[in-house]
């Protein structure tokens, strides 16, 4: 159920690619309690001058390397799962990817369950 | 008022991507009600190893041919209405395209009816 | 907090690219007060056939020149902020680019302030 459009700079292997997306997964699985098999995700390169930060906000730097990680998920999770999450996407991306933790930079936008369809038409929440 | 954006992988000709389009347009024309010059959509295409996707998902397989659909309306549109929805720009998309039904996946983001500009600085909702 | 999302066609130098930018910036930090330093975007650039737009909508024409600016934002600003928001955006991304503000296309996501990571795992507005 969660869509996970991420963006980043061009120049990772696919098999870097294929570790961020896994552990933004791994960690959606573990904190949102979603299936495993609910994996749906876009990667989107763009050209380093395509994708705009600071240098520095509330304390933490950012450089080239930063990566943004857009999920869309059922609304209901608590605070805590989603600090939870965020620790969670931070690490193992970090740890997947050599980018530092301050680079990962996370937005979530939440819906109503009968907002999703997985194919065939239907609205398999609702 | 809805803003589409649809992400599917490279190789598909300018004619059929404009049968997608439209075959998602007329979806929303019919079902929300949205006026038939209110086309907005951004159409985005990726390299297959950039869209991820499990082989299966609630009981609804996929393939490389997978399209996301993700689109932003204004809120207040019933649970049936977006059943008939999804259900109507599957059956359209696989007709238009050469995808399956199971291959349309569709998202949707609901906001308020102030939150849109169509251009020259005014919220035309609001 | 804002995570601005912007689509146009291909062809603007990059100079012009951050001049949009930066009118969409500097006209959230005056109308929704966040902080300069506070700039998270992302310019993602089309094919003209990938911008799918009507000549005219609600008495307002657009061109090629179109560009779509998605900005998600905490929620919690009055509808006179949103609407002096659009307003300041579309006079200067109009002034930055040579594009009609006719063209300058807003939509607006809201969510938590607990949805947002700007790295190092925290929430940081939470």
């Amino acid at each position: 159920m969660p869509f996970v459009q991420i963006s980043l700079a061009k120049g990772r292997t696919q098999q870097v690619r294929t570790a961020i997306t896994q552990a933004v997964h791994s960690s959606l699985v573990e904190e949102f309690h979603i299936p495993e098999l609910d994996k749906f995700q876009v990667v989107r390169e763009l050209d380093t001058d395509q994708l705009v930060f600071p240098t520095s906000y509330l304390d933490v730097p950012h450089t080239g390397k930063i990566i943004f990680i857009h999920i869309t998920a059922k609304e209901g999770r608590t605070v805590d799962m989603k600090k939870r999450l965020y620790q969670k996407i931070a690490e193992r991306v970090s740890e997947a990817a050599d980018i530092a933790s301050d680079d990962v930079f996370i937005v979530l936008a939440e819906n109503k369950a009968e907002n999703w369809s997985f194919g065939r038409g239907q609205a398999q929440l609702a």
